[in-house]
This record gives structure tokens, C-alpha cells and sequence, in this order.
């Protein structure tokens, strides 16, 4: 459906695309299927081949691409933290997903770097002590950065509006707020459905919109404030972190494990696990 | 009429969609055709077949469909419990329908487990007492959850979505809040009757947006508290249900009825419909 | 204009369809248009038939069929007090017109039960007065259900979005509001007037519409006051007329003023016609 | 341009349409195609003809045609005062035009009644004065009604919806409000220009919207005391306008000039415009 | 791009048209193209010819063609005290461009009278000092009807809707209000950049808004008590320049300064422009 | 996908197109295209040709080009005391690229002047100080208009529009308010992402709209202090500037640091980089 407007080339197979795409719904499809739409016109070709749809896939999971430039040291040096930083928080928190590999390699589609989860997003369910320490992790990134280069930078947009969305489900879809009930706000459908409206209807009055922009708040302060507070709390770690990735651009599990000391965390975590009764 | 934008293959009868959906909307239509594209897309085929429909049908009824993974033993018990708690709390209010079946078996179009009672949504008339205990049903599964996972998950999330609707219907277009009185709120039409815009126009005030969103939390909080309440009450008959569950996956009727000693509920339900004026 | 999205049959005739929709407004033919066509395609027709129309206009006037249905004992009881309560109510107060059939048949497109006025809306000056009585006959049903049956169900949906739009109108429209004065409020036109868009341009502030709403409940909560007064002081006469109708399910007009003895009420309500200028 | 989108019979000409809406805005003639389309789908037909125009532009002026209908003699009686009401208002106040026919006959289109003046609306300039009394006549009929009938109708409707759109007007569009100031309020442009969107785009506070409601509805309110308190100092000459209404069914300039006494009317007028400045 | 709808004949060059309207926008165009399409049609033809853009420019101009129509003696009296103001505030503010003519010959094309300043609007830069001028002479129509006809008409409408703009402007787009500081508000872009949709986004909320009313009531008011004041302060000069332009219907520049004694004003404003630091 | 709506000449190679706008997003482009097409009905050819592209990508990018007008001494003025304000703040502040080139001969499109900075907005990362300075740079042009032409002018509205949106990504997109912590406001997608639709969908309530209103105010207010002090500080540097500016009309970078003194600003910024943490 969302691929009818655009000219495609004959080598292009849409079935690779959706295949690459499994988790996405409409709207991501749309996105996809545009910016295919604008790389081709870009390269000056007549139609859209199958590397403008993984340009696209790419672009819009990891950022846009910026070729030919090269980061400055200290853009690099504030990197390395920023990664640190999530990874510190990730290996730290209870409910984490494990640490598989962190990088400040600009990926050929141009993120800055990344820290890999893994098998992040592919459970059924998700309670709500795991998605507060999932927000935790993405603070870790801008709070490694307030704590070690004495500013914030432009660098935390993704991960603070993954964070929001993260923090709006919570109230508005999975009734997480307790000042609001077990209720959710809002609907989609319709033309929203189809990836051509964005955003969801507000169907609640004013004094609904307040109490939910504060507990949205209240759920990121919380989670800011504690990634904050991990990360100072183990900054020798951190800095090791940060001056290791500088070193080498890439840690894999064997090695961020061995300088974070994960096996007192690990410990930790097990305990905390048998904590819960057995299923 | 919302089959028109998609390429049709030959075997497709849609006949047999339209009788698969009687009870659906223009709305719902929509979703469904448009589900069946994506679904063809994904699959590589140039048209869209019968099996996308159904596979749309499905979806759009039960969920999406996550092939593939395997459910860990803690989202196992998790589900275990949610299921257990519908089906106690159906068993257990005056006017829900019997309970037919319970299983943990995820579908073969994804959704974790279910709770099917019959003749559920095949009424003429449905009166306040009657929602009110269907509320409370849907509340069931988070609380159970609540009572014996010690935290909720987004394994609540439709349920919360469907309980929220019925209550804004009943305070909205059922006339069933007394603060707001015999009258119903926002309209439909137009281009919302034909599928294509999503919601209901809001046509009031935001004080009356105000008292509805207090009269819908006031409902579904009284449905929240009750469940969680017949839930807590009766929590040796939630383990044994749960427990079997997670032995046999499926429950019947009778299977039920046996470990959850439907007589004594039943017959105070019978009492209680006795005290009705006879018809 | 709004049936050439819709491919017709060649025996569907739109002047036999237009003939039976004299009232009929742009959008209301854009319902029946659409209907249609969702008509033809649940019958597995490759085109829109006369009987499609018809079955659209039955929809949109009576309500959604319900086939194969039976209703339960209790239903059809609910039903007989509703309509009875209608019935009442229409032949208690001094401006309804006549009540010539009561039926809790179900009509073949499904509506549950009827209560038939002549000349119904076939009016070109309607007073205040009797727009106040016909609200009064609208909530006539709900107030027997909550009489007779303890608790009100969503058997009376339609009436409260019929009487909530009449209200609407006498405040919004006609300036019957005396706290609102001779003005009329919110504007219609362009797509809208052309059925594409539905409601009214909200031309007006907060304050403003909170007046509206205020005016808007307090006409529908004096009607729902006075009509279940109304019931209540003639209990008798309800009781009698929901038994006959259970008993013969169709009244005609003789047997519902012999039930209910409307002699005495006439000679009220000429005496009080009477009373006013002779014209 | 609003036309393009209707199939015309051969004998239709657009000229003569718009030779007969000379004063129309897009928005109107949109509306007359729309109703000339509705028209010919009624009749049956394949196409548009000039008589399906001239219904349209009838309807969109007088309202809609009730065809076979009688008027009951109270519905003509109070039409009968609504009309004198009008004309009455019309020779009183100062500034308005004469009064050159009065008619109770339902035009071929419809209308219940009809009070001419000419030569309305054909002027470069109107002052404040002039469209103060020119509320004051639209009020006029619907204060009869409430003087004489003892109880308002639907009938003002009209009246009431161009009162308040020039009232709106005044405070919005002609800065005749003094606590707003000499200022417009609200933009119209692109698509509203073209008829495709109804009404101004609201380009101010709620602070604002408050006081130009409140300015509109005292300017309405003073209108219609003003117009009450005239028809009841003249209550005489209302009875006799009406009584002869009601006989004759149409009276023409003499005839009203001679029931009400209008020369010292004129006398009246003519001082106070000679009290003016000279040109 | 406006102009692919509408058919156009072969004689229609858009050149001329484009080169005609050097200074409009997007949605200038649109509706230029749009009244040629109308005229058009009321002329009977099959296309857009020249003379339709001709008109349409002028019509968008100057306002609507009201042919056959003669101006009454009072008419004539307002429009020339009207024209009289602007062109006497003009002559005394510090800021405005030069008079060069002052007429109140309907132009073809209808507007009732014109105050020509030369070179208006083809500047680079416009200071604040400068715009609070425009607005005053804005103001000077009204402020004169105001004083000498003791009502005020319809006429000043576009005189106000131009005024609005700018000090709307002043506060949203050259940050020119103190209270607000040095920043812009509201967004345009997108569907209004093409001239579809009309007005800008609101991007702020209520308390700005109330702000923005504010500061643009202010900025009117202050032109509107300041123009009233300039034209009483020289009621003679302004009553002399009413006088001969009823009686020669057009004043070309020298005449006005003659009538006016320009020749002090002049004096004034080269001394107050002196007082400015030398460029 | 934005240029399929025009009709290109066959010299026209979109390549070139989109290698001139790497930075742009598919709004910007959807502009440029729509641009190149008016150009071309301006120049009155069949078809958008390269100079047409090249034209709008200026006309966006710098202005509006305003052929064939001169600009008066006191509008040189002006704009040579703007950029030099532009360029003195660019130079003192801790964190603005390097000043290359400030001039204030009006470029082929219509840009009054320009001060030049590199390698601006060619950064991976941008921290809160950088910004910060940012706005205070832009802030610098109408802080010098204002110390030395004794009035603001709308020269500085593109600065004002520029500085506002930077500010409310700040608080909206960058999480750089402390009020409004780690979160991200409003959401773009669907529509919004292909440049369809403008701006962004408001999710909040209205007490944080009040809030982010409040919070960029404040940064702007700040920005705008600071520049102010700034080139009031260095008066007679600004006075040296303008005063080379409309002898030279062109400044480079060694002269521009030779009027300017910039060797004991670089020593105050190498000595406060130093005291960042080395990379």
C-alpha cells in the first residue's frame, strides 16, 4: 500500500524490504517508502532500487547519514562517555537486557555509536519494573555527559524522545500511572491507522492533560535522577569505560565486563532474581 | 467500498471476509482490507489473497502475530495468572456470561492466552448492572497479575484499551453517568462514518470534558478495586486455576467449574436473579 | 453527487431512492450511499442493487438488523416496559401528536420495538412548547425501564442522542435558550453542507460553551424529571400497557386509548387548547 | 470552477446561474451546485438542467420547499404575526428601507412568509445606526410571535442565524465594538476562500472570544429588548397588520402604510435625518 | 502550479499575469486564478481569458466591482471626509510616504475612493517608528468619519483588516512588542507555503496568546487615539480637503499641500529628521 | 517524490538539485520545488528549468531577491550597523565559529548583507554553550540597530525566526530546560514527514505549553541581554566596524580582526578552552 506512489526499479524486491522491517508498522512503512523515495532522487536515478530502500531502513532506524566529515576529539571524547554512559546504566539496573557490544564507530549510516542490547524488544510482555529500568538506560547516555564534560549536547534528541514515548505508554497505554487508573487515553485508527495521520486523537479534557504531562514528568525525573546517580556512583568505571572505547572504538561483552566488574552486579542481579517467586 | 485501493487477486472472495465480520463498521473494514495489503506485501505477492484476510481478521481481532519466539516460563506463569484472574472474576460476578474455556496457549495468531465466554456480545440490550460486571471481568487479568506477579506488565494493555471505551460509552452515549445525565456527548459522521477519520467530534465544553473524564476514571477505578478485591477474597481458587493452567494449558468448562466451586456462585446467582421481577 | 463513487447495478433506480428519502439532508444520503455499497459487499454482489439501498435506508432509519437472533424473555420485557413508557408519555402531555401503533415486534431490520406517532415532524412551525413535550416522549422509555426493571440498559441510546441533538438545536438554533438569548451558535457549511465533514464549526469561546452544555443538560434533565414523574403517577396504565403489549406485541390506537383511558387526558388537553387565542 | 465536478445537461447554462447570483461568494455557488446535483438526483435525472439550478438558488435563499403540505390555520396565524412583526419594526425604526410588500403566501420555495424592503443590500456604506436597525427588524418578528402567541417557534430560526452572523460582523469584521476596539478578528483565505472550508480560522485568545461573545450577544440582546418594546407599544397596529394579513394574505405598500399610520412615522424620520449634517 | 486547474484560452499569456504581481505570494496567486475562474463563468465563457485575470487582480485589490449602482449625495459625503482623513494623517505623520493624489471617483473596479502614497511598500527596511505611522494613517479614514459624519460605517473594514495584519505582524513577525521580547510566533510552512491552507500554526499556548492580543489591541488603539487627535487638531485643513474634493472629486499632490499648508508639516519632519545620527 | 507535480524542462538534472541541498529535509525540498515553479511562471516558460532551482534554493536560503531597487543611505546604514553587530558578537563570544567574511553588498538574491561563519552547522554534536552562543550572535544585528539607529526595524525578523526556533528546539527537542527536564515535546511523523503538513502535533497539556512558552522566552530574553552588553561594551569596535563596512562594503577575515582586536579574544577563548577537560 504505502509503496504504490513511488516509481520502483525493476531489481527492487519488496518482499527483502519487508522482510528487514518486521517489527514496523504502517506509518514506519511510509517513512521507509519515502525516504527510499528521496535517496533515489539523490543519487539522480530514475527510479528507487533496493540500496535507496536500505539506505532508508537505515536512515530511519540509526540516524541520518552524514558522509564526508570527520568527528572532532572531542566530539569523539564526548561520545565515548555518552556510550559509556548507557552501558555503565545497562550493566548496573536489575532488568536489563546484557550488554553485547558498545562502539563510538560512526556506523556507515552515520550513528554516532551505539550500545547493543540484545534480545531488547522481542518479549511478549514487559513489566513495569523493567521498562522503569529501561529508561534508565537511555538516561545514562546525557548523564555520563553532564557528569564528565560539565555540558549537555545535542547528542541525547534520540534517546530523550524514545524516552518520552517510553514514559507517555506507560500512562497513557499501559496504565501505569496511579494517580490516573487503569485506563488508557487517546485512540488511533482511521486515517492514523494507515500511517497517514501521525499521532494519536486527544479524546480528554484539560485537567486529564495536566495530570498526565506530570506523571510523564514525574516517571523521566525519576529516571534521569537515578541514571545520574549510577553513574557518579561508579565514575572510576565510567571513566575506564570511556578511556577503553577511546582506545580501541569497540569493547565486546568479554572485555566491558571485565572493566565494569560485573560479576558483583551479576551477583546482585541473580539474588534479586531469585527474589521473585519461581515460575 | 474499503476494498476498492487494493489489488484483489483472483481467489479472493470477499464474500466470505464480509461474512467472517458481521459485526464490524465501516471503520473496522477499513483495517481489515488494509491489514490484508500489508500482510501480501510481506509475503511478496503482487495481489492480495484470502489468506491475508484472514490473517488481517485475525490480527486486527486477537493481536499480532510474533512467529517464532518462545515464551520464557516467567511471561508463562505471568499469563497463567492474568488468565486465571478473568475467568475467577467471570465466575464470580452476578451478570457475566459463563466461562467456556481458558488457555495459555498462544493462538496461532499470537495472543498469549484467553478467556472465552459465550454468548458474550450477542445481547439486544444490555443493561448498566450487566457492563459494570463486564468491567470488572476485564479488570480480572491485571489484578491477578497485580496480586500474585507483584507488578503489573503491558500484558494488560488491550484489556485496559477495551474497558476504557465501554466506560466512556457508558458515560457518553449511554446515558449511564448520573452526574451527566440523560444524554449522550460528541457525534459521529460524515467522513468518521466512512472509516476515514478516526474518533468523535467533540462537542461540549471543556468543564463537561472535565466531569466525563472523572465519571469514566470513577467508573473503571470501582471496576479496578472490585476486581482486585474478588481476586484477593478468593486467592486459593486464582493459585489452583492459575496452577492447572500451567499444567494443561487449556481449561473446559466443567474443569473450571470443579476448581473454582461454581456451585456456590451459582447458586447465588440464581438467588439473585430470582429477586428480579420475573418476566 | 454522492452516488458516483459506488458502482450501480443496472436495476437500481436512484429516483426510487431519492423518493424515499425526502427528508433527507446531503449527509444523510452519503450514509445511505455507503451502506449500500457495505450491503453489496456483505451479499458477495459486484454491484449496488435497489435492495441494497433499501436495506441502507432500513439501517439508517431503524437501526443495525440483527438476524437469527432471538430475543431472551427478559429482553423482550425491557422492551414492552420501553415502549409502553413512549407510549405514555406521548398521550399524557398536552402538545405530542397521536400515538396510532405500539409494537415490540422487531421489525425486519431490527429495531427492537416502536412506538408510531402521526403526522410526526411534518410540521412548519414547531413551539417550544412542543419541542419540551417531545423530549418528554423521548425519555419516556428510559424512565419505565428504570421504573419497572430497576435498572436502566442501552436499550435507550437512540432516544438520548435524538433528545440530546433536539435540546442542542433549541439552544444552539431555534434561541429558545433565555440565558443564551436570540443568537444562534456554531456555523455550517462547505463540506460540512456537503456532507463531507460532520458537526459544527465551533464559532464561540469556552465560556460560551460552557453556558451551551449548562443550558443543553438542564432542558434534558427537566424532560427526564417529568417524564418519569409522568410514569410513576400512572403506573397503573404502564403496568397495563407493557402487559398487553407482551401479550398482543402490536397495539393499535383504539386499544392503547382504551388501556390507558385517554378520554380524560383528551378533554384536558382540549380545554387546555382551548385556552389559547383562537386563530 | 464549483461546477466542474457536476455532469450538465446541454441545456443548461452556467450564465444565466450566475447572472442570477450576482452577489454570491464561492462558498455560495458551491452550495448551489451542490443543490442543483441533489435536485436532479430527486427528479431522476441523468443531468443537471437550468430547472434544478433555479430550485437550487431558490432553496439556498428561501429555504427548503415543503411541497404538499397544508399550514394548519394556527401555523398561519402565527405567521401571520411574525410577518407583522417584521414590517411593523421595519416602519418604526429610523434607518431601515420600506416596507414595499407583505405576504403570508408560502412562495413557491417555500418560505412561510416573506416581509420585502428595498432596496436592501444594494449599498456602498452602512453605518452603525443603519445595521442596529436593521437587528432590530430581524428581531421583530419572533417578538410578535412571543407577544401574541404566547410562546416562541422555529420559525425565527433564520432570522436569528443572520442576526447573529451580522452582529458577529459588526464586532468582527467592522470594529463597531468599543471594548474591542477598531480592529477584525479571525482570517478567511485559501481553502475557505475557495469554498472548500467553512467559516474564519480563529487566530486569537480565549480571553478574546470571550469579550466578542459577550459584545454579540449584548448587541443581540439590545436588538431584540428594542424590538419587543416596539411591537408592544404598537400592539394595536401589530393586531391589525396581522388581522389583515390573514385576510388578504399580501398587502402591499399603501395598504400597510395606511393600517399603521406612517405618516407620522415619516414625519419622525424625516426630522431626524434632517437633524443630520447636511451633505 | 495555481494555475493548472482552471482551462485556460489561448490569449491568456500568465506573464502578464506573473509580471502584473510582482509582490504577491503563493496564496495571492491562488486566489488571483481562482476569481479569473469565477469571472469567467459569470461571463458566460468557456476559458479564462486575460481580461478574467484583469479583473481578478483588480477585484483582490481593490475590492469588489459594483457596477450600475450610483453613490447617494450622503455616500459621497462619508467617502470624501474618509479619503480626506488618510490623506491629512498622512501629510502630518513624521513617517509616511508622500500624498500624491486623493480621490473619490469609484475606480473601475470599485473601490470608493483612494489616498495614493508614493513609493509605499517597496522599501528594504521598515523601522518601528515607521509602521506605527502606517498604522496611523490606517487609522485617519475611520478617525475622520468618526469626527464629521457621527457614526461610523462598513467602509473602514479593509482600512482595519490591514491594520490588524501589521500590528499582528509587528508583535508575531518583527518582534516589536517589549512584553513579548525579541522573537517570532506561530509557524508557517508546508500546506500553507502552497497556499492551500490559510493563517499559521499556533504554536504556543493560551497565556501567550492573551499576551499577543493584548500587545496588538495596544499598538491599534494607541493609532486609533492618536489619528483621532490629528484630525481633530486640524478639523479646518480636514473639512477644507472634504470640501474640494466633493467638489473636484480628485486632488492631485500640489493641491493638497495647498490646501493643507504642508509646507510647515514639511518643516517639521526635515528638522526631526535631522535630529537623527547623519548615515 | 516532491518534484513529480511540476513539469521539468529536459535540461533539468534533480541531481544537481539535491547535491545543492544536502542539509534540507523533505519539507525544504517540497518548498524549493514549489518556488522553482513559480520562478518559471514568473519567467513565463512551459517548464522549471535548472536556473529555476537555483533561483528558489537562494530565494529560500537567503530571501527574497528584490530586482532592480536601490537601497537609500539610511537603509546602508542600518544594515552595515547590523552585521557589524553580527560579526562583533560572532567574535567575542566563547564558542562561535570563526568570523570569514562579512559584507553588506546585496547578494544576486536579494540577502541586504551577511555575516559569514565556517564551518557553521557542519557538527555532529552541539552542546548547550555552542547554542547558547548561537542565539546570542543572531541576537547581534538588532541589538546594534537598536544601540545605534535609535529604533528596531524589520530587518532582523529572519534572525528573530531563526533564534526562536533554535531556542524551542532547546527546550522541545534537546532537553536543555531544567523546568522542563529530560524530555522531548510534540511529536512529527506521517503527513509531517513528507512536508505535507507543517509544524508539529501538540501532545501536551496547557499548563506545559505555558511552561515551554515561558522557558524559550526566557533563553531569547537572555540571548538578548547578553547581546546587547556586548556590543554596547565595544561600542567603539561596532562603530569601526560599520563605519570599514560602508567604506569597504566587504570586510575579510584579517581585517575584520584587525579593527576588531581579536588577538585578545582569541587568547581569552584558547585559555578558557584550555580549562575543559582535554579530550
Amino acid at each position: 500500500v504505502h509503496a504504490t506512489r513511488v516509481k520502483l526499479a525493476e531489481s527492487t524486491d519488496l518482499r527483502t524490504v519487508a522482510q528487514r522491517t518486521p517489527g514496523m508498522v504502517g506509518a514506519d512503512l511510509a517513512n521507509v517508502v519515502n525516504e527510499a523515495a528521496l535517496a533515489s532522487v539523490r543519487r539522480g536515478a530514475n527510479a528507487v532500487e533496493p540500496a535507496d530502500f536500505e539506505e532508508a531502513v537505515d536512515r530511519l532506524q540509526l540516524g541520518f547519514k552524514k558522509e564526508g566529515r570527520v568527528m572532532s576529539p572531542e566530539e569523539k571524547r564526548r561520545v565515548a562517555y555518552h556510550e559509556a554512559g548507557h552501558a555503565l546504566v545497562a550493566l548496573t539496573v536489575e532488568n536489563a537486557d546484557p550488554v553485547h557490544r558498545v562502539t563510538i564507530i560512526p556506523r556507515s549510516v552515520g550513528a554516532l555509536g551505539a550500545t547493543l542490547q540484545l534480545p531488547t524488544d522481542d518479549r511478549y510482555l514487559v513489566t513495569r519494573s523493567e521498562l522503569v529500568d529501561r529508561l534508565c538506560v537511555m538516561m545514562g547516555g546525557r548523564a555520563a555527559e553532564d557528569l564528565c564534560c560539565r555540558d549537555v549536547s545535542t547528542g541525547a534528541q534520540d534517546d530523550l524522545e524514545r524516552a518520552t514515548e517510553l514514559a507517555r505508554h506507560m500512562v497513557m497505554r499501559f496504565g501505569m500511572s496511579d494517580r490516573l487508573g487503569p485506563q488508557t487515553f487517546g485512540r488511533t485508527g482511521g486515517l492514523r491507522y494507515l500511517g497517514l495521520m501521525d499521532g494519536e486523537e486527544r479524546n480528554y479534557g484539560e485537567e486529564t492533560a495536566r495530570t498526565i504531562d506530570a506523571e510523564v514528568k514525574s516517571i523521566l525525573g525519576a529516571a534521569w535522577d537515578r541514571a545520574r546517580k549510577l553513574v557518579a556512583d561508579r565514575r572510576d568505571e565510567l571513566e575506564d569505560l570511556a578511556a577503553a572505547l577511546l582506545d580501541k572504538e569497540t569493547l565486546e561483552r568479554e572485555e566491558i565486563e571485565l572493566l565494569v566488574g560485573v560479576e558483583g552486579i551479576r551477583k546482585k542481579r541473580t539474588s534479586a532474581t531469585q527474589s521473585r517467586p519461581a515460575a
